[in-house]
């Protein structure tokens, strides 16, 4: 069923559709009264809309059901990309919402080709949110992630995170195969107070993240964390963690 | 390191190198006597090269060291997937080789919006074994996974398969949680002898699966998998899966 975000604190019995849904629902997807689809309100509340009535340039819908399950990863997770060439960041977004990230970060990374200058910025965040609003309708989240843009991973701010990696080539090529289950056994051992938890996981570049990147961010607790044997491209491993995660902490 | 595929059986104490190696290697990366690459030849062994002579059209190089560890999943996956729209087959193939799947099986499913017709199918192949061959040198496989087409899922021969699923939005909906985790638990308790261990996972086009296909499925003992709460597009679900089964018998 399509689902809308809208910005309203919370889903009233009765809804007016805002002039962006109204288009894609009644002109777009051709929606008629007592058609249904699912809106997400700003309290990730979730209820099944049927259409009402469809005047000129408006139409009226109310609420059939509420729905109650859960379909968050049990944990924030903040994904921290180096910027990579072409439209990586594009599907970056798009896939990692499919798979649960609450918030993005790119950074020009010591290695990184591309730049994004103030104008290139604002056009690239634009299009980013668009990708994601069209990623968490269609995979049925309940939140929209966020995305922004540092100048440098020294920018990154730290206090809101409870776990801190970040993956690194260097470790997995040594052996390294505890870091990631260490961090999913302390969250499934807080279960029930999960809320608190937040991970940053930072990726780099294509280039790789610089020896001077790694040595800044284990300096600041961040464990580095080897994701398998195998070699993965720069917009692959995010997408490896949040799918293990999701294995680790929603199947069993 | 640069890794190639050779044809031959195993590695001898000198290479002449291939005319498509040579080509990249001294053309593409202008390599010059002394630099150093990989090889991996069909018993799936490794060694580090080094360059010796270039000659005008041919190049040798030796043997300087074997490489032992591993970096292939310890179970044998075959992906089949309905065939999607625009160019997912190829990224699916690039993203799904680096995480480890052995085989790719594409079919044309009764929700499937693009079929192949023979001349395409020739054609679509040859794009994917060079998508296949470039994501296995640059994710330092061992292996290079293999690709074919089947024009109905009905088609797919199971006998050598010992477990089988299909990835199933439905199944994931009504909470289905323990399939893959059943999975994985069968081949941790082989371990030592899970080379017999053939994975096949069946994921539907963007349309979806059949009812159709489904219950033919389930006839032949797939069971129904759910991937996690959220819903995924159809060439994210087999990066969940390879990424899960990494994660559960990779690192711990």
């Amino acid at each position: 069923m399509q689902r809308y975000f809208i910005e309203q604190s919370k889903i009233d019995s009765r809804l007016v559709l805002p002039t962006e849904i109204y288009h894609h629902a009644v002109i777009v997807m051709r929606m008629k009264p007592g058609d249904c689809f699912e809106v997400v309100a700003a309290d990730k509340k979730v209820a099944v809309m049927e259409l009402e009535e469809i005047a000129e340039h408006s139409a009226t819908a109310r609420v059939c059901k509420k729905i109650e399950h859960t379909v968050e990863l049990p944990l924030q997770v903040t994904i921290v990309c180096g910027l990579s060439k072409k439209d990586k960041a594009d599907w970056i977004v798009q896939k990692a919402t499919e798979l649960g990230a609450q918030h993005f970060i790119f950074f020009s990374g010591d290695y990184s080709i591309v730049k994004w200058d103030k104008k290139k910025q604002e056009k690239k965040l634009v299009r980013l949110r668009k990708i994601i609003r069209g990623a968490s309708e269609q995979s049925h989240r309940v939140m929209v992630p966020t995305v922004s843009y540092i100048e440098n991973i020294k920018t990154l701010q730290l206090e809101k995170y409870s776990e801190k990696m970040v993956a690194y080539e260097e470790a997995a090529k040594e052996g390294e195969t505890a870091s990631l289950a260490k961090i999913v056994s302390k969250v499934k051992k807080q279960q029930g107070s999960i809320k608190d938890l937040h991970l940053v996981a930072v990726f780099g570049p294509e280039g790789g993240i610089s020896p001077a990147e790694i040595q800044y961010l284990k300096s600041n607790d961040f464990s580095l964390t080897g994701l398998g044997p195998r070699i993965m491209r720069a917009e692959t491993a995010p997408l490896y963690l949040l799918s293990a995660l999701s294995y680790a902490l929603e199947l069993n």
